[in-house]
């Protein structure tokens, strides 16, 4: 029996213990705060995040890193990303040398650009080798439902990726293998980006026409971007890249895009961000993401225009007639 | 000024005719009934299709193809697509030898599998140097009511598809060139019949992570056939792939995906047949698109079983399940 660990007791995080424990794990959750813990112990759920999951028996949870990481042969990280490095620097060391470590994360590193399995690297000394990139179309409520979906387990090590997979397959989640973890990892960030903007349009009253448009001109923009860092094209047409982008795209589960729309419906920046619990990952992120495609020469259009919406209150309205009205050119460019 | 026809008055029809006169084009359209004919002359309307569209003054119709053919130098081919080589044979010889000669269908002729442009080609002894395609997130209702969208304007030829691009280029229609035709009708023809499975699934009351897990590996499976066929693997990730896919997929105004939602709901075949005014193209097509793709030996499995819900009476149920449960593998795959 594996033997695995989720640090992050948010959404996705809680909804991919249930995954482990449903195909067969022993998992232990690590939640920051002891009340969750202990709510997951003494009654099995996790109130705030998904009040409908009743979490497998084999689920335990601890707010103590050194106790959750022991012994765990897959250590699955899901704490906010631009949180990733300190917590790592606060128990990273905890995760055993020989682990599998599973990122759920979707974003850049602010100030380094980094990507988060290059955080996970750099900062708990990780070989790339057992890092493994856990990304594709899953709404944690929808997966916590067991509405069946797909995703993909990308790592650079064929085991790695393998073992990932076997060990969180089960008959509402299928997972598929990726070698190419710089592609996955892309599209998963910039994804949060393209929501913004296609909640935006939306948030206007567009149809579905200028949704799918815009949709598919952010996808080109993400895959030029990453072929920039040796991605391979094909990844973007895949579930971490079409899939992942068109979940969000579709759902007001997903706080990106429903930031989005509330923008696009004429909220201001900081309405927004006070009427919803959290900042969505986009938000945060856009200015990296921006950071790191200008230093590798990509042009990204859709997210210069989110972050002038973000950073310097440009008006979505502007940004979207904008979008759509650049010069007549050749598809691929 | 352009010399433009467009033959057939559905709704597709109708609105690229309107986007045509707002580029600037001199605009004839060939209506097969003579009442419709008389209604957009005397009305600049076309109420069985596009109520609300009130055409441009520079569009008149005829039911007489010879007279709508004259001095045209893009003609328009948006009849049906199973009907498209008898309607060439009746009046194809008609059409300029000069003209661009643009198809807005998306299918396969049911006993020769030919792709549109290649009737055209047959049909009517039209260079396939001077056809070019347009495909796309291209609702036809949301055209009409002049929302922003892009599309692709696909030729062999790189000046067939600029001419095409800049006589249908307004504020809210935004053509991308391409150079590949294959991709581009393989794209479109494709995708009606994955819309039908999206379609299914929503209405059996899937989530988003199901569509969207299912649009991915529905348009996987549409580049691996059409890599086949020497399609360019982007074009899937451009407007005529993902970007057509979406729109459909999102859209109760999609008849593809409203025929599958129904069957997803319980409705047979029938029922659904007799509740809808035609036919779902995807319906049509899902027999010649197998077949071309089994002639090249490419598996796709979405298509398959949309088939055998549609001639062999296999519940949709099984269908989704059986697509959903797959045995794991790599993504490329």
């Amino acid at each position: 029996m594996t033997r695995a660990t989720v640090f992050g007791s948010g959404s996705w995080g809680t909804a991919y213990a249930a995954i482990l424990a449903d195909a067969g794990c022993d998992v232990t959750i690590w939640s920051r705060r002891p009340e969750v813990a202990d709510e997951i112990n003494s009654t099995r759920r996790n109130g705030g995040y998904l009040p409908d999951l009743q979490l497998p028996d084999a689920v335990r949870a601890t707010a103590d890193p050194r106790e959750a990481a022991e012994g765990a042969q897959v250590a699955v990280l899901a704490v906010p990303s631009q949180t990733l490095r300190d917590n790592l620097a606060q128990w990273g060391d905890a995760i055993g040398d020989d682990a599998y470590v599973v990122s759920l994360m979707k974003g850049i590193e602010l100030g380094t650009t980094r990507r988060m399995s290059e955080v996970i690297a750099e900062a708990a000394s990780v070989d790339p080798e057992r890092i493994v990139v856990v990304s594709g179309p899953n709404l944690a409520r929808e997966i916590a439902a067991k509405q069946p979906a797909a995703a993909v387990v990308a790592s650079t090590n064929a085991m790695a990726r393998a073992r990932v997979a076997e060990a969180s397959a089960t008959p509402y989640f299928r997972p598929y293998t990726n070698g190419d973890v710089v592609g996955v990892e892309i599209g998963g960030a910039v994804k949060n980006v393209i929501a913004l903007a296609v909640g935006m349009a939306k948030g206007m009253g567009m149809g579905d026409n200028t949704m799918a448009s815009l949709l598919t001109r952010g996808l080109a923009e993400t895959a030029r971007f990453g072929i920039r860092l040796g991605a391979d094209p094909q990844t973007f047409l895949g579930l971490a890249g079409v899939g992942d982008l068109v979940a969000t795209c579709a759902s007001p589960l997903s706080r990106n895009y429903t930031f989005g729309f509330k923008l696009g419906q004429g909220q201001t920046l900081e309405e927004v961000q006070a009427s919803t619990k959290q900042t969505a990952e986009g938000v945060k992120s856009c200015r990296s993401i921006l950071e790191l495609a200008t230093s590798v020469g990509a042009e990204v259009p859709i997210v210069e225009n989110v972050a002038a919406v973000v950073f310097e209150g440009r008006r979505p309205a502007d940004v979207v007639e904008q979008l759509m009205s650049r010069s007549r050119k050749h598809e691929r460019s």
